[in-house]
């Protein structure tokens, strides 16, 4: 497998943007996270005048065999269906990228379905497929280490693919149904929190569902007794295809330094998996909303992360991800294209000298 | 002065707008806030298909007397620097306008500086100046009442030259050294609410800052000693210019039925002076952002809002409301151009019939 290796972040331009920040023609932090966000990606492009190119949402689709088990109120068939729907460009997470002028790309990691090859030759479909969904996890292993190791690879490579084209910041999302019990199992075993905090009402449980749901996992995850928390051994017992390729692709965008913008529950699972094996990740990571599912805001505390926005979405697709994407370009355009103190000629608080 | 008359929603489409919304390829509920704000614009505009027409963002500038009593740690005569400054198209505002598309208007409603009058011509400024700056309401109204009715007719005379002209969303935002102090007093008279709980940091007070301008503003309430809850006569006794021009333009907005989107806690407080003569008017409004001028958050819950953001913003200006626009215009979005279930051929899950 390919071996990742994530610098943290160069903090020797970190006074100089602060200091161009500060002499911006605004009360010292008035931007509030906006400020934040500029300080992170000039650090992260490590220039005084960061750029965002070609930003681009790669959206993971894959099936899982837990979905036999009942734990969402959604059939399978309906991952192939919205991936047909999404190259029909008629989706949320269309109509969203379309407006932010993102890139969409969709990657089939795994989806239960053979898609029409002209999808492929046309580029609207990236074929990725390991297998045709996963193996049910309540009794056996979601995929074996060799099919988890080949998803984190071609992850890898299509996003070195990406930032290679010129793009430098990638926005991840997903489509699967059942991929909510993935993402619970692996925040319950990786963090080691009881399940019964990691699950929610998905894409629409009713409370006997969840209970149901819960049940499921809670024995799926007894059933494996993962010894030590081995995040690739973690990964390839719950899956799922599109979480592990995801993981894969936020490592591989994360070393050739692009931004990575985080959407809802199942793309910080798969953030989860890829910060066990390399930390440093989190350094290229902005979190673009805390999704309505329960489970995530507690995931986010882990992962010690802060959210732009707060919209109680719960749909995935990377549909949090492209509707936080403006802010992001609003927080390198002010750094960029606001003026200062002293080129505007604005007088500074009485107390700025003191405080900046 | 002009005899207001906002008329509440038409509730008559809610049921179709909310069938056309759960019926979108999504889980029910699935875009959270979105959904709601999809609902309130489709009933603002009375359609299955609303849209939003030249977006416009309206910034009043005025100067306030109190800042005679070192309520801001600026300077007065960075309000017209401010101005300026926009006027170059360089501060935070345009930044943040131009990414979104906004046609930005910066309106004088009483700056103490006189500009050159080419910027008149060119129709970068708006000229309504009332007078060179209120007067220091610490110890004389900050205006007479015929100056704020003047101020309120402007206002609404000016948003419905804008919707004549087929704007159909507004933004509201300001500019003025010491009005968060105008804007202190007002929520605290029309609220009922004590000062000490309506006052902030500003644009920056440190502790010993926010205990004078307490001390100042709670004496000017107590000299004045209001009987009753009159709104215009709090707007003309603790200004400003700006705030009771963008109350006349928010109460001109809509009752051309356009939408509103509010900024943070001055334009807030001057929603509530408009809402105190005309409480439909809130159905109308969008609320951006949540201000970190911690007074802001009680005022949005007596106003009954929820906002988009939550960014901890503090620069006024309209920036909170600009940045919020891609999320209105998303709402608007999904709702015109996102699949049906039927349309798209996903399957709804299986206890969709129940909830929907």
């Amino acid at each position: 497998m390919k071996i990742f290796n994530i610098l943290p972040l160069d903090n020797s331009l970190k006074a100089d943007l602060t200091h161009k920040i500060n002499q911006k023609t605004k009360p010292l932090g008035a931007l509030g996270k906006l400020e934040a966000l500029a300080l992170q990606i000039g650090q992260i492009q490590h220039t005084l005048t960061p750029q965002l190119n070609q930003p681009t949402l790669l959206v993971f689709a894959g099936d899982h065999g837990i979905a036999q088990s009942n734990v969402s109120p959604y059939p399978q068939s309906v991952t192939a269906q919205m991936v047909l729907n999404f190259l029909q460009g008629t989706a949320a997470i269309n109509v969203f990228a379309k407006q932010n002028h993102m890139k969409l790309r969709v990657i089939d990691a795994g989806v239960n379905h053979v898609f029409d090859a002209k999808n492929v030759l046309t580029n609207a479909l990236i074929d990725a497929k390991i297998d045709f969904g996963t193996r049910n996890f309540l009794s056996q292993p979601a995929m074996s280490l060799n099919q988890c190791e080949q998803a984190l690879t071609f992850g890898a490579t299509l996003a070195k693919k990406e930032t290679d084209a010129g793009c430098n910041i990638i926005g991840f999302g997903e489509m699967g149904i059942g991929n909510t019990s993935s993402a619970s199992c692996l925040m319950s075993v990786l963090c080691g929190i009881p399940i019964e905090q990691c699950v929610g009402h998905g894409t629409g449980l009713d409370d006997a569902g969840l209970a149901h749901k819960t049940f499921i996992l809670k024995q799926a995850i007894a059933h494996h007794a993962l010894n030590g928390v081995d995040a690739i051994e973690a990964l390839a017992t719950f899956g799922g295809f599109e979480i592990a390729m995801m993981a894969g692709a936020m490592l591989g965008a994360a070393e050739q330094k692009a931004v990575l913008l985080i959407d809802g529950f199942i793309a910080s699972a798969a953030l989860l998996v890829a910060y066990k094996m390399q930390p440093h990740i989190l350094d290229y990571c902005v979190f673009a909303h805390c999704s309505n599912e329960q489970a995530h805001r507690q995931l986010l505390a882990y992962l010690n992360a802060t959210t732009l926005l707060d919209l109680d979405l719960r749909l995935g697709e990377g549909t949090g991800a492209t509707l936080a994407y403006p802010l992001v370009q609003a927080a390198v355009n002010f750094l960029n294209d606001m003026a200062s103190f002293e080129s505007a000629g604005v007088s500074q608080a009485v107390d700025a000298a003191r405080v900046s």
